[in-house]
């Protein structure tokens, strides 16, 4: 089969036996691909997360090499996992593929799924290939073993708000792709689009968290050994309406002081090239898949040591509190509500988002 | 929210909270919708699948009414777990969704989804929502437990080919559906298009084959506990296409004979009025979600009582031998090579189907 030959050409089954002829076996599965369904070991307690990306929503295939696509599908899949202190075992992918997309597209999106997976552990075990009429759609389940679960529910009052790593680096990325800039296959600068030569060092770390994200799953996975963390989850939409998410959860409300925002650095050298502010991205934009915690003050530091290990940092961003959800921005002794600004698909546009109305 | 406001006007966030609002809690549910991931219950041993309805591929919205696609979703995925003799338990569900689509839909399609998971002690356990341009997307994940797996490997020489029920209603039904007959969301006829009126009678049993499906679960649960059936799977591809994917699995090859074969009597009503034959509708045609068998012939009483327990019919309809993956019909004691004619999603026609080529 020729790389640019259509799937369409090659037909269902035709495909369907090539992609299995590449997926390895792995530890604890049973029966693989192949069969009506897949089998696998579990312990007493078994995770499960779906995650779609969907073409046109949230990847453009111009934008993403398909290598680069297959990562993240599974990545955030992983990211979930993570952020309920749990392991990922096994994923199922379920592709629907137009007809003229070309062989290589699929291949490639399976090299980054099967790479992906080796390097977390994961074994693939099934899914499902579909047409569809123009448009690809991953869709990909993830079961993981989870014992001492981390949940969104757990904050309290006075828990401190934690957040991983930097912020606003995938927001700036997906702003460069939008100017023009793109990754190859390798994760490596193929187009800096309408940037200067001297933006390149910031432009490749916000590409990658863009279309290649790292969620700090060791870390995550490493809270089921502690007694640490009050509630958590992973940060997909956005810090501000991924927070209230976890005040909803919580029954709490929460402030921020804009001080405290670990900025991407990258990110904000990219924004100051076009006169932007990387700290609305910090504070607004989506897919980080870093981690956001109720942490009560007095185990901080435990947490430090924790995340050393892992070498990943931590931020105090703000504190919970008690009263109905909500959140605030915190300047010296004044508060300023603050309404999170969370991406909608459905609307297709950034959309004001309320709180719940009060059950 | 009123049942025809479009699901982009009412939010991302809001759908989700509204949706997660009627999913109901069950057994062995540890965290359910609204978290990071669920987490449930299982044995050492989970069975995992994942189907997808794309539509224009697989349903058509004037054709559906989305309490059946809400059905057919889950049992097409009820259906794989059947035929390893495992047991369902967990659903997650991913839907992408255009953002003109009416609410009335999305609660349509969860009527159906919720009441057929009720029916089969299945639990919703989360899933995902997206966009989409201007498909609905349908893609769920069943999670089950199994202990003594039925595979699709296990065939040998001189086993019997048994299917249970009858077959070609569900291709039957897709036929009547192309020519204006209709069920509305109870599954009543609501529309019999170019049919006479005396074709009412066959027509609903074919419609509701085709919209809403029962694969006969109990019974392929109910093979774990004996030790009768060498290898199995499920109809979903149309006998011819399904035998030879178990003939490839288990390094056989089979013949049918033809007047074996459990024609159901509505479809054959239906053709006849049309001028058509229902024999290649049960031979070739795909979604009648039956059982396919391979059964040592001492076994076969054995396996008729089993069947009578949960009301199921068995036939034989042929027998596989030794030899290259390979189809033939029967007449007598001729043998003539059948090709299958699967459904090929991505060509969207029929396309001959070679075996595969030798490993």
């Amino acid at each position: 089969m020729e790389p640019q030959t259509p799937v369409g050409e090659i037909g269902e089954r035709a495909l369907i036996r090539h992609l299995r002829s590449r997926i390895p076996s792995g530890p604890g599965v049973i029966v693989g691909v192949g069969d009506d369904a897949a089998a696998v070991e579990t312990g007493p307690l078994t995770l499960v997360t779906s995650d779609t990306l969907v073409e046109g929503i949230h990847f453009r295939r111009e934008w993403s090499p398909p290598r680069l696509l297959g990562r993240k599908a599974l990545s955030v899949n992983l990211s979930d996992v993570a952020a309920m202190a749990g392991l990922a075992r096994y994923a199922t992918v379920s592709l629907c593929l137009p007809p003229d997309i070309p062989l290589a597209f699929v291949d490639g999106l399976y090299d980054g799924l099967l790479e992906r997976a080796a390097e977390t552990g994961v074994s693939l075990v099934g899914g499902n290939l579909s047409a569809s009429e123009d448009r690809v759609v991953v869709d990909m389940t993830v079961l993981g073993q989870g014992d001492h679960l981390v949940r969104r529910t757990g904050g309290l009052a006075g828990d401190l708000v934690v957040v991983t790593g930097t912020l606003g680096a995938a927001a700036a990325g997906l702003r460069a792709l939008e100017k023009g800039a793109r990754l190859d296959g390798d994760g490596d600068l193929s187009n800096r689009g309408a940037w200067p030569a001297d933006a390149a060092d910031g432009l490749v770390p916000c590409l990658r968290a863009q279309l290649d994200p790292s969620p700090p799953l060791a870390f995550g996975r490493a809270l089921a050994e502690q007694d640490i963390v009050h509630a958590a989850m992973d940060l997909s939409d956005g810090l501000s309406g991924d927070l209230l998410s976890l005040c909803e959860e919580s029954e709490l409300s929460a402030w921020i002081e804009p001080e405290w925002l670990p900025v991407d650095p990258c990110a904000a050298a990219l924004e100051k090239e076009t006169g932007g502010d990387a700290f609305s991205l910090a504070l607004h934009g989506g897919e980080d898949y870093q981690m956001l915690m109720a942490v009560p003050p007095e185990r901080v530091d435990a947490l430090r040591e924790v995340a050393g290990v892992w070498s990943v940092t931590l931020s105090v961003v703000g504190q919970f509190a008690p009263g109905a959800p909500g959140l605030s921005l915190r300047f010296g002794e004044a508060m300023r509500k603050l309404r999170p600004k969370s991406h909608d698909h459905f609307a297709g546009r950034e959309r004001r988002r309320e709180p719940a109305p009060e059950a």
